[in-house]
């Protein structure tokens, strides 16, 4: 165990609250499962199933699936890693979704349109092929390739002044879709899985998740029906970065006596980390400088992927096609 | 009567409605009333109160108060033009609304954020000073200068796939307001109206008006609540302009027997235009291509006169100071 | 000749202003050549060459090559149709540009970014892959298929205060393009033509063209170096509807003598038309109310072409793979 | 001098760069003058002068007048603080331009318009009031209170190809403005910085500076004209970020001897602290989340008192009023 993890940053992402846990030396915790695969263009894939309360206790994040997929060479803008990265999102998202032939689904694009770091949301509903309406007008043999979707982007707290569960209760319960989608930007640990990781999960979105101001769960409890969430982390806690640097530090003096005789109790160290955080960067969330292009990238592999695996009409290898 | 306006071009504004009635011998309509107020910065008010069944018939909008606040001096972008406008707005606001002190609103910006033409509701609901959240942090001094409002801006029927009246019932359900103002971009049916003329309403939203697809109605009715619209022209059919030139036309030539020898029957009336309409101009709708501008100047008046009417904390004077 | 064509409308297709002059008896004019073809996805080409003085003055443009690429279902916003449109874009670009494997080339987007019907030139210098800084950082191999391109978008007189022309030769002086590729939203006389039409010449921008203020023209005379023009229809003079609708009439009357007793000199005909127009439609130009999406497909075509017309290495399959 | 200040970590601010050299001592540096000014609003005025080459290679800065105007109350948004703030800017900025009655000024909204954090320039010519065409067609009389005003935001070199001082350079031997102001995003050292603080300077901008790349200066030597710069923080490289927080862990442990014992050499210092940066936070320049609002709220400020400074027939009162 680090001598600095104490602190307990914060990360919407399982996987990181996982190996914050794990550590270095990898122990395994119980009630979750972990697996990893490493495909073409360094894309790497890992499956942290949390099976139980315990687990659930542990990593702090409700019981379920939580695939993530990651890719440092998003970073290059490069359309060929995008596909790719688009068509293992593709075959994850099937797995998560079950979709049978007439499966309506409603997509919620979680957010705030008017703050980049924050609009990835309504970015990727702005982008999807939506059907719903068309049904009665389209002839069979086209709508044969394409399932009902909705979609919505009804803003954040403090623009609406309604909570977003209220709104999206409201919407389901005159929609009934099959199942509910949500996309929302994440905060991660680490700011390098900025703009490079994106995480699916099969649990909804919970209280305190999110960059935004604290809601109620979207998830199949309060929904009634199976609830998705889709995300990339566009954002870090400075604290974290702060965290992390004390932490390599502490890494690095970890053979010497010296360097530990500093910290002598847990209050000690907190006091020094909260003097440290004081008061330049302690409640500060950052964003790399190039989030624009970051959020535009990500909403056109989210909402192509999302097309593709909706309306089988449209085949992986178009998937970008058909995105606005 | 014209011998041209049996075309009977849409408008959404009811003044239109009435004037093409009337005629140029401005007779009177049954179960309409009509009074006009001319003011400072040549601001004209025009009060269309439709009474009865009888008028609704006429004029082909449904029963109650039609307040149009018209100054073509608002192309030149002058604040203090605006200021002028946005007082009169305040005040005819004031009275189709009777606000308690505790009254409770709900704004719907209607139209698609992505369609410039179209997004005069959601930019109107981006600068509201949006309040219901705060209640409960605010303390009661600062309070009570702030009515709770709510805004939200759902997309419209291509975008969501959901009718959006579908939407706006469920979050009325929820939030529980006590009048509910919906905004709107217009059809009108002269060019001249675009950006220069504000009209709101008692009657709530109904169906076949906006420029989007119909959609069911916002109204009492379908809400259980007073709505209020308020709207802006942004488009007129390009078959009003049509239409009009030959309206002019044939006034000029009103007396000559000649010319409406031409026009023999209202069949081959009919016929004329649709061959003159046919296939330039047939079902397009257009706007300036100032658009841009004027949309923006216009959310800025109705927002700003908006959250001088809802919040007794800012004055008339103040109204643009608050507005994003 | 019509009864109606004195009022002259502008337009900055050479297509249209040869089209106005030859009437619906298709009758040559001297000093013009035209030729048609007509091809898949009912794409048609227009060639008009202005090859005299005699030319020019018939129809008010510079002797030159005008190319038009028309297509009435680029409206149904296909991305296959969008690709034929695009190839073909590629194959006329080709031919009026001659380029060599080492040709530099600046392309200037004209026009302003905050009027939508007026952005399409920032438009697509902000998708078009820019190349001249990378000369030096790049390895031979790659650098094989990339010709160096600069972009430029300066804004208009209004919001810089500047002629474009100053601004645009003075870049050139430095930059020494081989060739200037200028990009503008244009005025066609027939809302049709808007976002179905692409004109390209090689005649540059001359005084009066495009629908912002006067400028200086920017052509080989002035700049030095070959000057190709782009551009694609987004407005016409609402006074051009007015006209149409009237030529119509007239067409549709054209036998009956008691329609033309009513215009028994051109100056009567001349005052009634200005009284038709004045004062709803008089100064007014309009776009459709679709032109956000308009816009960005046209933009998407035009800065897609341009990749793979200068860069080698890009397909003209892969046309609108690498637009941003 | 504090045990870890070697890693000298890049800002855009004079007084910033002073105060590392000062350390917590407050030492005086040779060829550098520093005063500061406590106003209202909390608002604190600091002047940097560098009066010799001595001062110059002591913080990296050219010779010249740095004014730095801080207000950490801008971050609640409140109109009264940005006027407030606006009007010292106002204030110090006449000081610095020396205006005659028909004193020409050329804008240069210099940064990346599609970059939120590097948008600062174009948004503040965005917002100005430009009227260098108007000249000759503007009553005397009106004529009175306006200067000619031009502005350009001439894009950054990654989308233009272009270096930036070559666009200005041509445009400047064209426009010859008796005076340049260059408006530009800066990188911090803090990050509490970002978005409270305005430099001004009268030394232009030179290499090295702003967020984006390298470009060549644009100062009096390189345009032949004075040349003022003004910029607000955006970003911060998060090696700072690092860096401030072992410096607090320094600061927190002086006294304690076994803290040093780490850092015997600069050499093990420098490794250390590479060590931790690398590689998450390596390179990564960062910005608040909010930079949305942060970059909306300064371009109003800027463009404000720029139009009111540079126009005599607006006043300070009303410098919010005709920013766009």
């Amino acid at each position: 165990m680090s001598p600095l993890d104490f602190l307990d940053p914060y990360t919407d992402l399982a996987l990181e609250a996982t190996a914050a846990m794990r550590g270095d030396a990898q122990t395994e915790i119980p009630g979750v499962r972990i697996s990893e695969d490493k495909l073409d263009h360094e894309i790497t894939v890992n499956w942290v199933e949390v099976i139980s309360p315990e687990g659930e206790h542990a990593i702090g994040k409700p019981m379920g699936n939580y695939i993530t997929i990651d890719c440092a060479e998003l970073h290059r803008r490069n359309r060929d890693v995008q596909e790719a990265v688009g068509k293992v999102l593709i075959d994850k998202l099937d797995k998560l979704l079950s979709l049978g032939p007439n499966t309506s689904a409603l997509i919620v694009g979680l957010g705030n349109w008017h703050a980049t770091p924050d609009a990835l949301g309504p970015r990727v509903t702005a982008k999807l092929l939506v059907t719903r309406h068309l049904k009665d007008f389209v002839p069979p043999e086209v709508a044969g390739g394409l399932r009902p979707v909705a979609a919505i982007s009804p803003g954040v707290l403090g623009i609406t002044g309604i909570e977003t569960a209220e709104i999206i209760n409201g919407i389901v319960e005159r929609v009934k879709p099959d199942v509910v989608i949500c996309i929302d930007a994440l905060a991660a640990r680490s700011l390098e899985r900025i703009g490079t990781t994106i995480q699916i999960a099969d649990t909804g979105i919970n209280p305190g998740s999110g960059i935004g101001n604290q809601r109620r769960g979207l998830n199949r409890e309060t929904l009634g029906v199976p609830v998705i969430a889709m995300g990339v982390p566009t954002v870090v806690h400075a604290a974290n970065i702060v965290h992390d640097s004390m932490e390599a530090l502490a890494n690095e003096f970890k053979h010497r006596k010296a360097f530990f005789q500093l910290f002598n109790t847990p209050g000690e160290r907190r006091l020094m980390i909260q003097q440290v955080l004081t008061p330049s960067v302690g409640q500060l969330v950052v964003t790399p400088k190039e989030i624009d292009d970051m959020i535009e990238d990500m909403a056109k592999i989210l909402a192509g992927s999302l097309n593709a695996v909706l309306h089988t009409s449209i085949t992986a290898q178009e998937m970008l096609k058909y995105v606005n």
